[in-house]
């Protein structure tokens, strides 16, 4: 199966503690289709200006992404954003967006990617995710990620407000589903969220990993522990990357499904975060995914009360 | 079995968006004693002024706890807390700490208590907690709580470390083994503490759980999914009240048993944050405690890759 994400394609400059980068790759519509495409076919929408080096394109080409929704500005400037983080990882300092060619852009699907049934709409206008909602003719599983920025303003939030009654996942932070909801207990807020009519909220903690929380129940997705965090960069898409990637290579969407599908995002995000950029995502393997997989499954497993003694030890 | 505990009885008074309260009953001593006495004998070690009101003592009395390791000084003043949490119940705000009793406080071991194996140490100046170490004959399972204050100054910080090296469970949060070690990687830090002799670090998250690190791998327990927040105090001291009791309750120190007693710390850890001051600790039964257990592996279980197919539905 395919999944189609719409999403900024960006140069982004980075500063951590262990270094500095220029111009790197990045945009969370890159780190959503590098994560999910190690699983998964990926059909991307996005604008690029005339200065969007081509190796980037090559880069993601060459993990078989499906550029054809990718639109270039001939005269121009490509999406930018520059960002530090200092030793504490979990939060990232702004320093500049550039909004550039994602300004005036407003995406128009090949018609081959409008029966494409996964969608994910990465973080941006509320009002470019309506447009291609409405033009993916039978959606099958659609995630939205958004930001404080569009809860804030209360003409966006609306617009978001309709976004969130036509998708199947939510996924939001601590920080944005307290703003969005007004609730401050994580679990009535999202169920706040839940009554709009998603499936299921899935909330994200950084590095104490992410929640699921829908009708049939809770579920807690640790972090995979990692003794390296280089750079957090784009780890929130690259979880949703390999969330999304795991429910259209499988097309399971059940609940069990889901759970096993936010293992597949927490450890693609492990990949991502442990070194700079989308170096970690280029990187990995099937095999390196399927054994961290099953790592944290070692690391989070425990007995039940109703198991003999004997099989205890 | 029997678990021995050395630690504050102190009158807490407390303000929280839900309420404020006075001259409750507190202290690490406290919390840890009503957590694990619904698991297994309690035998507390402590100090109290004259004016530690007699229905206190009641309450620890009416869970089974032994009190023989309790002093009283006639004209002395019980410990004294004030916090306040705002709505980020993560962190406590200390408004005051008053000593008291506990400053001139030396430990002597009625003879019942020297042969008790399973100790822990909470929170108390290194010096106390060694004391007790020298008193008990055959340890078999030490915890060992700390805080900042200790870890900061160099005397108690050494102190300290002669404690580690005696005991086989640190129980620490993020910011203190952080502070101690001067690594800000958790799982770096934890090797740093391991490498002093201890079988396990149990590093408290709060909200998010807690994580073990041992030489035979990493376990990550997830905090029991609360509705209701009303009040933090004491719920790290009722973590390992949950899981040491429950150490001595089965007598089994393996990493398997340690993982099940990690659950039975998030479980009654969950029971005591839940209502004001100790009274989810005096409410919680142990059917509520076991269906919490089992809820939270509901809460926490995913498939293994290798499971096929037909079972994951």
């Amino acid at each position: 199966m395919t999944v189609l994400v719409i999403g900024s394609i960006a140069l982004d400059t980075l500063e951590t503690p262990f270094g500095r980068a220029e111009e790197l790759l990045g945009g969370a519509g890159s780190y959503f289709s590098l994560a999910a495409s190690v699983l998964t076919n990926v059909q991307m929408v996005g604008v690029i200006g005339a200065d969007l080096p081509e190796e980037h394109l090559e880069t993601l080409r060459s993990r078989g992404i499906d550029l054809g929704g990718v639109q270039r500005v001939p005269n121009g400037k490509t999406f930018r954003w520059a960002g530090r983080y200092e030793y504490d990882m979990n939060v990232a300092q702004t320093i500049d967006t550039q909004l550039n060619v994602f300004g005036d852009f407003r995406p128009n699907l090949p018609e081959n990617y409008r029966d494409t049934e996964y969608v994910y709409l990465a973080n941006i206008t509320p009002r470019l995710q309506l447009e291609v909602i409405e033009q993916v003719r039978k959606p099958k599983f659609v995630g939205l990620d958004s930001m404080n920025f569009w809860i804030g303003n209360p003409e966006t939030k609306r617009d978001l407000t309709q976004v969130i009654k036509r998708v199947n996942a939510v996924f939001m932070n601590d920080a944005e589903i307290r703003q969005y909801t007004g609730k401050y207990n994580l679990f009535e807020a999202a169920r706040d969220v839940l009554s709009l009519g998603p499936q299921v909220v899935l909330m994200k903690k950084g590095e104490h990993g992410a929640v699921a929380v829908s009708r049939e129940g809770i579920f807690v997705a640790a972090a995979y522990p990692l003794e390296t965090v280089k750079d957090p960069t784009g780890a929130g898409d690259s979880f949703a990357g390999g969330l999304m990637g795991h429910l259209a290579q499988t097309g399971d969407t059940s609940w069990a499904g889901l759970k096993r599908a936010m293992i597949f995002g927490s450890v693609i995000a492990s990949f991502a975060v442990e070194t700079f950029g989308t170096d970690g995502l280029l990187r990995m393997t099937p095999e390196a995914i399927a054994a961290r997989y099953e790592t944290l499954r070692q690391c989070t497993m425990f007995e039940s009360l109703s198991q003999p003694t004997e099989a205890r030890t």
